[in-house]
């Protein structure tokens, strides 16, 4: 079995959105799996020195339009967020709670997160929010909001989220989504494709 | 006849390169012409705020890695020129100056200069250099050297760059390359796709 690919994203990324709909059906078909690894683009621009693409004055405009060009494209529901760009600590958060024991839930409260965000518009910023969603979206696994409330709040959950974030500057990511497949990155939505080849060819 | 469409690039920009390869060819299979604009990302990155890519940490170096990857998969002729970023001044000017009387001849040195830069390595920054790749991709005009080299310094050709610049930022340009069909833009050579399918539906 190879190693999975690797799927860096920020919960406030359009772009990773757009990604998240497509990543796993698209390793699949080459056999492979897929980690999830949310991250704060925030701690990113520390290293790298920009801004959200959302402040950046021309920039912000076009993505705008960009994104919902590429949503009617893809037939994917989507609406800007009067919240845009989120703050994705809590999000991320949640997912990390979950990511170890947790795998395919921690992945389906990530696709429900995005959901809620860029699809019906929510502002998924705030620990009540998300915790609602999550207590929504894994009632399979008997967990209610307080659990998710008091998990936010947990060290060692915070500690899981710099940690993903700083792992992911190491390897070089600085832009959502990113995805790297045996070491090789790409950024971008726009580089699936080169992503599928690269998957189908083993590289060029 | 419809409007051209607009191919804002500059030369220092390899993906601007990868779509001057292939944006002609793009728009006559759907019965459009191209106008090409050179510009100067320099200036438009004191409106937005940014750097170049190439002295972006993390992104700096990812970028070598795409464009060559993109190189091989297009098979084009690249070479990731230690000049890079280079200068564009002096060969955007050469483009300008010729582009109201010559427009094909334009089109032919800006081919010839990127050809230079981005196939052979070459500096294309300094004005000699510029000057003899455009005698010698202009002979067919009985253009020489000295008659470039004096273009370069004409201040109506300054000014002609300054306001293409300007003009773009207007227009909300903001990177290279940058296509606008009919007042949509497009930003990026991973666009090129969704400009043919634009062009082919009349936008969605």
């Amino acid at each position: 079995m190879p190693d999975p690919i690797d799927f860096y994203f920020d919960f406030a990324s359009p772009y990773g959105y757009f990604a998240s709909l497509r990543i796993d059906e698209l390793a699949a078909a080459h056999g492979r799996t897929v980690t999830w690894r949310p991250i704060l683009l925030g701690a990113v621009f520390k290293v790298t020195g920009m801004k959200p693409n959302l402040e950046q004055p021309l920039r912000g405009e076009y993505l705008t339009l960009d994104a919902g060009r590429i949503a009617r494209l893809l037939n994917a529901p989507f609406t800007f967020p009067d919240s845009a760009p989120v703050n994705g600590v809590a999000a991320s958060r949640a997912f990390y709670w979950l990511a170890d024991e947790h795998p395919e839930q921690a992945k389906l409260l990530a696709r429900a997160l995005y959901h809620a965000h860029f699809a019906e518009g929510r502002d998924i910023g705030p620990a009540d929010t998300v915790a609602e969603i999550a207590a929504r979206s894994l009632g399979s696994l008997g967990i209610d909001r307080a659990a998710v409330s008091a998990a936010l709040q947990d060290q060692s959950v915070k500690d899981r989220l710099r940690a993903a974030t700083d792992e992911a500057v190491e390897r070089g990511v600085f832009g959502s989504p990113f995805v790297i497949v045996d070491d090789e990155p790409f950024w971008g939505w726009d580089r699936l494709e080169m992503v599928d080849r690269w998957l189908a060819t083993g590289g060029w």
